[in-house]
């Protein structure tokens, strides 16, 4: 649910997700909240804050109309999850949680935001992909689908892909390499070409260790609350 | 600098940063990553990881000789911001930061990331927009695009707008009404419409405080701990 459709179906075309979206695995329908508006002659959805304030704000019934005109076509209520700064703030779980779901409809507001008798009626979930302020709901939603998506199996091509990366065992990923052996008079690190998978694990643990306590202390603290039993190797303390 | 350069296009070329565009605010340069492959039959820009691991890397050389085609265009080494889960957490204080910058580069990973040695030698900003894994740094760099614009002055229409919003006095936003005064059975709350300035204020400040200490108890700790001599009514605890 947008006023910006055509913005949120050119970067969902885009690379996997399109992909996924050709295979079937996905599918997107963009609900333009315009079209149910009800000043037929200049389609107008906003209108100015009582209170007073600058901007304008979505009207409650366009909103409330598109919604159940989704409900109507998929026989029931959707999830429906509205990106405002004041929702929860998103993370991995919560993109985990959301990939359960057959349908998630992404209400994205614009201008000041949307009347609040709308929201009561419609969102079941408030989510704020973090602490900045953004022009409108369409980034924020297209962030959520990417994140989602990609959990949904059969999305990414190699399905280790999905849990080796960042986050997925709360610490921040090693460096990595590829060809050429030498670039620009730097080496890739010995070890990574010794074939000895068991020793290339280890010192891929250590950066990724030294990397989280560097630059995720609040990260690496908790990985260490989580992990008891492992003995931390000096040198990732080192400065 | 990105693999898929008309996906930053089309999703700038929206709404709020679009008329910005067109009024000379801001402009957007897109530069593709690929076209800097040395490979010139396949345009090849990705590689296997040295050690193994699922997925491809981004290689050195294309990334490190895009960014210094642009090096050469403006005549000096602008900031690069590298959009990734391993970077400091991006807040509307480092927007604003971001904000004094003429020139900011964006580089877009993709695939598992990109080589460290080309990193090294052209990033001067690690950012990730939160704690989630996304396909890659197109959709980061657009949301970082935005918050960033919409501050450079003239952007908004109204220069208020970006001040009064959410996070710009560290609380979350007082829910907000619109025409009709009744929808669906449910009045505007009377206050707003008493035409009474500082009473508006007054209770929409509380509104805030009661949705900042529901939803979001870490910004309101801080709040509180920022106005030391402020009276918090007692309302504002209730549940």
């Amino acid at each position: 649910m947008t006023l910006f459709p055509e913005m949120i179906e050119s970067g969902f075309q885009t690379s996997i997700t399109g992909r996924a979206m050709e295979k079937g695995l996905l599918s997107l329908n963009t609900v333009n909240i315009r079209d149910f508006s009800k000043d037929l002659k200049h389609k107008k959805v906003d209108d100015y804050t009582y209170g007073g304030g600058a901007g304008l704000l979505m009207k409650a019934d366009p909103v409330v109309d598109s919604f159940h005109s989704i409900e109507e076509k998929i026989g029931h209520k959707p999830r429906c999850i509205y990106l405002t700064p004041q929702g929860r703030t998103f993370t991995q779980e919560m993109a985990v949680d959301f990939a359960k779901e057959e349908e998630l409809v992404f209400l994205c507001g614009h201008y000041e935001g949307i009347d609040e008798r709308a929201l009561d009626r419609v969102t079941t979930d408030w989510v704020s992909i973090g602490d900045y302020v953004l022009t409108g709901g369409e980034l924020p939603a297209m962030v959520m689908m990417d994140a989602i998506s990609r959990l949904v199996p059969g999305v990414l091509h190699n399905s280790e892909s999905a849990e080796t990366e960042s986050f997925e065992n709360g610490l921040l990923e090693y460096p990595q390499y590829t060809r050429p052996e030498v670039y620009d008079g730097s080496a890739v690190p010995k070890i990574l070409l010794s074939g000895d998978h068991a020793k290339v694990d280890a010192y891929r643990h250590v950066q990724s260790l030294i990397r989280t306590r560097k630059y995720r202390p609040d990260l690496f603290e908790t990985y260490v609350k989580e992990h008891p039993d492992e003995k931390i190797p000096p040198e990732v303390f080192e400065e």
